[in-house]
């Protein structure tokens, strides 16, 4: 047919950009006053952090590297997008040289991050990028897009998890989350976060998360009676869950226990989900010989951290939790304000010989100055601080300083010279971010307070810098 | 490399979907107590519609059928899906003629629905599936994050064009969108909606959006001086933009001034817009010789609706809005709750013969009951009633009612048997959604006040059948 799917190809990927990062990428190009060399051998630094935490947030989890690595390492131009671009007014005059460059694009930057999992606070770099600077600027929108969504969506889940005191929660957003692939990315961070697994089954397919599902209410409407759509399901998927809401839910649990249907469990969808929760526990267990007193009960519908904290609070007999739309949408807050500011160039000092890599390079420190949008100049690393085996708090350096006692340094090198480290597997993330939330002070872990104070340090020297800091 | 790139492959697109629709495929296969002719010939007719709208609104625009429609003709199942689900634990033992029927699984029903760019109202029906059950089932989870997602942001946006009143906006949130796919559909529906254009490059090149640019303050910060950047800027792009909230902004429009740069317009991305707005505009116009009286200004930076209504509300001299993480994450509230109800079936009422198009059909109506999520039985249709060529109010009914007088069905047959009917462009689904903003009664475009009641009646009939609807 005619028309667009609202798929992405990933021979398309390129152009998941701001239109500006092109137009700057032709203005660095022929900009060539700052250097006797071209403007393409400077060396930008950018630094990706998020200035103010989504509301209601203690933290921040980082997420959606690897993507991001995926990009750097396959971004490239097809013909169709450069045509494309000679075709807009504001590039018709440009040089072919310019449509030269960028058919011969690639990534050849480095990049640290910290690893996917770990818990940040506002103002701490999560991606430091140092390449070319057309490279670097290029790739601005796409490393925004997935490692913000990504961050957002595992920072949700961080707190819903917790929220569940060990009790497992499903990611269920699949059908509000913002499109197909926000679906897919949304299952990810979930996983990440802690979460037991999905219902996407991309993500199960793709990412080998454990999905998970029941039925919905169509299938038992498709029914004359209730408890035949209900035999008939538990017949065909002996292991799997019930849904009770469709018409009354004790009627159905009554009609569950009068046939004798064997269920592993069953999903309260709609309701008071405190008392239905007990009173289906009560039905289940008053059942005779105990015939019930296994099934297990998951409770769905709108929730969130704070009412799966209530309900548990309440003593609710609930065994897990289907999240949805508010923690595919992050719904109190679904932005994470990432920035990716330049914090320094690097100009060759001497002219380049044939041996590139002797070439000297000088470091200009780079700063924004607009109010409330004031960032630290240079690059810089951050030192968590650990004491009796907890966080104490995290110490911000130029990535130049000492490195300071009992500290782990957070942003590693990732992505050297087209030489990518190996990445760890979903699991791993999942265990390190776990690990991580039994090391952080308890009061970030507190759902209805948010810390004034995040521990967060700045070293002498990047103060000083900073506060020196006087562009023309 | 190793890992997963994010982006969904095209020939992966039938897993967009929740789990419980494949375990409920499975269900319907096996379940034929119904009638003997198999499940498969059962049909189900589900509509998709909203029970509330979002947060402040009053009244949604819809959009992502283009995206739905090429979905249904498109989707199928490959054998590495096949193999995947084969290996779960809870298909292991399914019986081969099941993963046949999914190998030859072809989406074969009609599609109803309003056009994109339709003003609709809660429980208003915007897509009726019907189809051999199974089929109707798989497709819910694509129907709705494509639809939930574009008719939340095109919502968003409408709003967001009516405050500009006649100023244009451009949608400039890509890199705080849910991920690449949900920036470029934001462009999408934002273009839908009135806003005229988009800083996504991908929309451009992919769907023909005009696309916007200017530079960002990375561009600035890479030179020794402001003025310097600003220079080579506008040299380069002699029609571009320039961004002057680097350092301080009035301090920049002096430098502008200055040193003559002939520029189109400038770019306000933080501060006080207001104040800077005036201050700015005060000093082009009072350069020499009406230098820059034709200079424009944009502006940018955390801007919604209540921010745009105010800023020219007070008189700000501002030509142009870039809308960004409010406009593509709709943050306010950023869930569209469409769901996708089963409202009839419709079983065989004798043999099929060779010739199955003469097989007659008895329709059942159904309906959820459950507290709160209770819906209207049988499909529908609505009917627009016109008054002086204003919208006066919607009337649903039975799909086999009588016309009103004076009114308009909004829902068509857009996907007959496989074949589709013509899709509008987007500039005509544009126009087509201004013209409707100019016929709703002038109570839905007050941003600040939800009216009470959506002047949305229901058919005797209908309300009958549902009064009357028991299930067992």
């Amino acid at each position: 047919m005619e028309g667009f799917s609202g798929n992405i190809d990933w021979t398309d990927i390129a152009y998941v950009t701001d239109f500006y990062e092109l137009t700057m990428a032709a203005a660095y190009y022929y900009s060539n006053y700052q250097t006797e060399y071209g403007s393409n051998k400077i060396k930008g630094i950018f630094e990706m952090f998020v200035r103010k935490l989504p509301r209601n947030r203690s933290y921040l989890v980082t997420a959606g590297l690897e993507q991001v690595l995926y990009f750097l390492m396959n971004v490239k131009f097809n013909e169709g997008q450069l045509s494309y671009l000679k075709s807009l007014e504001v590039f018709k005059d440009m040089g072919e040289d310019f449509f030269e460059y960028l058919r011969n694009f690639k990534f050849t930057g480095n990049v640290w991050a910290v690893p996917e999992g770990t818990i940040l606070f506002p103002n701490e770099p999560m991606i430091r990028v140092e390449a070319p600077i057309i490279e670097a600027q290029i790739v601005e929108t796409y490393i925004l897009s997935m490692m913000n969504f990504q961050s957002l969506i595992a920072t949700k889940a961080s707190r819903i998890v917790t929220a569940a005191k060990g009790k497992s929660v499903i990611e269920f957003g699949s059908r509000r989350a913002h499109g197909p692939q926000a679906a897919l990315l949304a299952a990810r961070a979930s996983y990440i976060a802690g979460c037991v697994g999905t219902s996407n089954t991309l993500a199960g397919y793709k990412l080998g998360i454990p999905i998970f599902g029941t039925s919905a209410h169509s299938f038992i409407m498709s029914f004359e009676k209730e408890v035949e759509a209900l035999k008939q399901f538990n017949k065909i998927f002996p292991s799997g869950y019930l849904l009770v809401d469709t018409y009354d839910t004790v009627a159905a649990i009554r009609k569950i226990i009068k046939s004798g249907i064997t269920t592993a469990g069953i999903r309260l969808d709609s309701g008071d989900l405190y008392s239905l929760s007990v009173e289906v526990r009560r039905l289940l267990d008053s059942a005779p010989n105990g015939y019930y007193a296994n099934t297990k009960i998951m409770a769905s519908g709108d929730l969130n951290e704070y009412l799966i904290h209530d309900l548990l609070n309440r003593g609710a007999p609930i065994d897990s939790f289907g999240v949805g739309t508010e923690l595919s949408t992050s719904r109190d807050d679904p932005a994470m304000n990432g920035v990716y500011k330049l914090v320094a160039i690097k100009i060759p000092s001497s002219a380049p010989t044939h041996n590139e890599a002797r070439v000297d390079e000088k470091i200009l420190y780079k700063a924004k100055t607009s109010p409330a949008k004031r960032t630290y100049p240079g690059p810089k690393q951050i030192y968590r601080i650990f004491e009796n085996g907890l966080i104490k708090n995290d110490f911000i350096a130029l990535e130049n300083e000492e490195q300071p006692p009992s500290s782990l340094p957070l942003l590693q090198k990732i992505l050297d010279n087209g030489s990518l480290s190996k990445l760890p597997s979903l699991r791993e993330i999942q265990r390190f971010h776990l690990d991580q939330i039994k090391k952080i002070p308890l009061k970030f872990l507190n759902l209805h307070f948010v810390p004034q104070s995040f521990a967060v340090f700045y070293s002498k020297q990047l103060e000083a810098t900073s506060r020196e800091f006087k562009p023309e």
